[in-house]
Parts: C-alpha cells; structure tokens; sequence
C-alpha cells in the first residue's frame, strides 16, 4: 500500500519504519525534506520510503495525520483530500500536556465532589462491567481497575479494596482524571453495547517484564 | 472494614458480595431495606450485610456511591460526608447509553475531518506511546489499538495497518467516539509522565476464553 504521512516525528517515524518493514510504499510528507530528521527517517526505512512535499504525501492512497494537533489545521485545509483515507494520530493536548485541550469540560466524580462538601473522593470502579467486578480474573491475571481523587488516604484505601476483590489498581492521579476514566468507562459500555462484544471482555494495563 | 454502599443495584450489589466474601462488613443504603432486590443482595452476603437507611451506610468508614448518576446529587447532598473516604462509582450516561451527557463536548478526531473536508478520518494511533507503535507485543501479547471512524472500507484498511505492525485492532465505533479515545491517550500520557510510569506500559483489552 502507498502511506503519506504528514510530519516525520516521533510518531510519524515509528509507523514509516513499521510499515516499512512490512513491504509498504511510504511518502513522508514534510516542509523540509533535507532536513536531519526526516533523512534519518527516511534512511531508517530501508529503500521504501520517500520524504516529499505534503502533497505529494496526499496522493497517497492512504494518508496519516501525525503532525501535532496544533499544526493540523493549517495542514489539513490546504489539502485536497476529497474521499481520501485519513488516519488520524492527532491528540488536542494542553501546551504542558496536562490534558486535553478540548472535549472535556468536567467529570461526575468532579461534581460529586461539590455536592459531597468535605468528601475525600475517588472515582473508582466505574470502567468495567459489574460482571467484571464478580470476576476481574481473565485466565490468571487481573484486569485493571483505575482510579483516581486528590487525597492520598482515600485513594490508598481505594486501592486496597480493589486489589482485595481481585483487581490490579492503578492510580490515575487526580479527581480531575475522572475525566478521562469516565471516557474510559463509556469505551467499555459502547463496546459491550452498540459494539456487541457483550460483557466479556475488560481493560488491562500490561507492563514490559 | 465497614463499608456503606449507596444503591443496590448491579454495582452495588456486586461489590457488596465480593467485599463480604472478603470478610467486610457492608451496609447497604437504599430507600426500601425490604425490597426484594436489596433482600437477595444482603442473603448473598452470608451474614456480612444488612440493608439500612442510606443515613446508616453514612456511617460506615468508608462509602460507595453505586447510584445511577441522574440520582447521584440529590443522595450525596442530603448526607453529611465532611471527611468521610467516599468512592465514586456512577458515570455521567445518557439515558439512551450513547455517550457522557457531560465531559465531552467535541474531539480532534471530529474537528479534523471537518478541516480535511470530504476525507474519510479514522481516528487511530493515538492512544499509545510511539514507543508501542515501534514493538506492540508484550511478551507474546499484542497491544490493543483502538479505532474509530465512519466510513467501513476506510476502517478496514486502518485495522489491517494497525495488525500489520502488530497491534490488536479493536473497533471502537463512529468518529465521534475520538471523544472517548482522546482521553484514553490522555491517560497513557499522564501515567507516562505525571504518573512516573515512563513509557514501558499499554493498553490491551482482554476477552474471556
């Protein structure tokens, strides 16, 4: 397959030379084709891939967008990419990467927060089904049970009472990440619902050994 | 521990007998101590529960909020929980189960195929480090990537891109779901860098066999 990748960062390097590896045709769409990075990309990827202008990159049958959020806006309208295949790798973080900087505005754990006044809140126990939380053992290892709250006691405890029911926790820092372990949560309903897959299935955090 | 639960429902009730199958004593809070759903969780408990006012779940060391979100503020307010561990289980759901009805407002994802007009964006590597594109397999495991987008061909052809570098490609619904995993990269990057974790860890969804 031929794969324009717009930006030759650290994402956009790693999928050309995966891909590369694997016989396809790579077009690496960058301002500077000479500069140092995108020639050690290119050289990376062993003869199968090219860098280019970003619309040479378009005419790829299929194009990635791994350029930050920031600069893919610019980039992607002054393209023709009329019925084109666009991966999109993009992730609209904060400048201090301290979260999204849009689609999340606030969290139930944040407001159940408000409403409890004085609560030591943790937003736990939310992202997996409760069929889950009967039997978190998936053939010998643990599903993962994320959590999050802003005071550490509370969050100890958290933690102890999932690991006792037979989770692997994980502490996912403050309340305010009850942002994204409600997101987390929807993933997993979406899945078992609209994307049929039941109730059979949970997330699991993997570590390298 | 004395742990107060508030709602016996799937969540409530499923945590309720794992924790007593742990030895904890729970108390559960509802409205109708006497209703037949409270009456079988508390008889599935063996002796480890009993079912009371939600006053009297108060009172535990630790509480748990199993209510459905809709009924969250109402119960939380009417408590006195000044320095009480209380932990939070009930996510922001439409009534229909199609999303968060608050968090989530847009995604990158979405805001990108309005930009690259008329292209068919799927919403892909975006939720892992570069570090995982370049050798997903942990130890024999294939990492999960999780996709979305919505044009079926254009899916296809990011899920075998994805199974070509060794990922597990898992469907993840419509474009609009970016919005759920743009927060699940958020979470790999706050447990990368905030979370001290580096970047040796990703995500993998795990069936039963």
């Amino acid at each position: 397959m031929n794969i324009g990748i717009l930006g030759a960062g650290n994402v956009g390097g790693t999928l050309a030379r995966a891909w590369a590896r694997r016989g396809h045709e790579i077009v690496i769409g960058v301002r500077d084709p000479d500069s140092p990075k995108t020639r050690e990309t290119v050289e990376g990827c062993g003869g199968k891939a090219r860098a280019g202008a970003v619309e040479e990159a378009a005419r790829c049958e299929v194009m990635v967008n791994a350029l930050p959020f920031a600069a893919t806006k610019e980039a992607l309208q002054a393209l023709n990419l009329s019925g084109k295949v666009l991966l999109d790798c993009a992730n609209p973080l904060k400048r201090d990467m301290s979260g999204l900087e849009i689609g999340t505005t606030t969290s139930g754990g944040e407001m159940a927060a408000q409403w409890a006044r004085g609560a030591k809140v943790v937003k736990i126990f939310n992202s997996t089904g409760y069929n889950n939380m009967a039997d978190p053992n998936y053939g010998g290892v643990p599903l993962t049970m994320f959590y999050c709250g802003d005071d550490t006691d509370a969050k100890r405890i958290a933690a102890s009472l999932a690991r006792d029911i037979g989770f692997d926790p994980v502490d996912a820092g403050p309340l305010s990440n009850a942002r994204l372990l409600e997101p987390v949560a929807m993933l997993w309903i979406w899945l078992a619902i609209q994307g049929g897959m039941d109730h059979a299935f949970g997330f699991k955090l993997l570590t390298r050994t």
